[in-house]
């Protein structure tokens, strides 16, 4: 399994993890960081993932998530949570972490970090988090191809509540919101529905065209 | 450079394109059907991808586009466009597909296609489209790995009106909606001011916490 189109056909969104087996530290390190060198918007990265371990949590996720399996059976279980708002600080942070890493101040650069000051922070908080929902994405897209490297399991949902996980973990008061959930792990492929069942896409001739 | 690490390292946000280095047909196709294999909601793939060659609608959607000249210079030019509404029509060709390939109706899955019937279509049209849209960004994080893979440059962009690239596609006529754009080819290093400059990123620890 040596290309990406290999690793797309080997992943699935599996429906039935093995709670026996752990995900070894160094191929979940790894995935996390596929997660933090993607890309995002200006590269704010304005989210965060969170492990989350505590088996009372993952319980009170599962109730808030349809009480699919996965959350508590997974070996890990991630959760994307968006910055809540962009703020100056927020902005400022990057771009003076970039500064200090390049070494010197690029006049381009602080141009842009003045247009971005001067437009987001006055944009409402709901519109600047769905900008930054939409980078997690990425982040997730990534996670499932840096798991299916690793040949490991991973489970994307949108199926939970964002409100009730965010009050199970506190997400407000660190200026997070969940977007996303996934589960890492190995599958348990004697409960899986849809382990062997072929993964289906649009042709070609309907996704892509050219003008 | 063999690890999904080592090309995300590798890549970034193109600054300046070499107008004269066309890409290879058979990478445009990998990178196209990575992006038509990974994952997306309900595997409801709410996007197409468009692959914009003429230069006068090119040269239109620049001028839309904060005059970035990559979307001129790059050998190609993807746009992402995401449905403007998830309809029953569309909710059933998906699971009718589904159906048809795997060669066998699955009761979960007719349940499933029950739950989004009786769910999506009910939203808002705007509601729906914005869950399409995120999709679209599962597609962007594959497409920019699949690029590094074959060793195309790529600038994911959403600096652009999208609505006027909208009316300059005719995409309404199609029920979609522009979101993203991504032009591929190969950089113009010494026109390029961020060809050079370090990849920054937050700390491990200011991304990544376990609870």
């Amino acid at each position: 399994m040596t290309t990406l189109i290999d690793k797309l056909q080997w992943r699935y969104a599996t429906k039935k993890m093995n709670p026996a087996l752990p995900l070894p530290q160094d191929k979940l390190d790894r995935i996390l960081e596929a997660v933090r060198l993607t890309a995002t918007s200006s590269g704010l990265q304005p989210y965060e993932v969170l492990i989350v371990q505590d088996p009372a949590l993952r319980q009170q996720i599962r109730e808030n998530a349809w009480n699919q399996a996965q959350v508590t059976d997974a070996s890990h279980l991630l959760v994307f949570a968006a910055w809540d708002n962009y703020t100056a600080e927020r902005i400022n942070q990057m771009f003076d972490l970039t500064n200090d890493v390049r070494g010197f101040k690029n006049d381009g650069w602080e141009a842009y970090r003045q247009q971005l000051l001067a437009t987001y922070p006055q944009r409402s908080a709901e519109e600047n988090f769905q900008h930054a929902a939409r980078q997690a994405y990425i982040g997730l897209g990534t996670a499932l191809i840096a798991a299916a490297e690793e040949q490991v399991d991973a489970t994307p949902m949108e199926g939970f509540t964002p409100a009730k996980v965010d009050e199970i973990l506190n997400l407000k008061a660190r200026g997070l919101r969940s977007v996303l959930l996934l589960p890492l792990g190995y599958r348990q492929a004697d409960g899986d529905w849809l382990v062997n069942l072929k993964k289906v896409r649009r042709p070609t001739e309907q996704f892509v065209s050219t003008i």
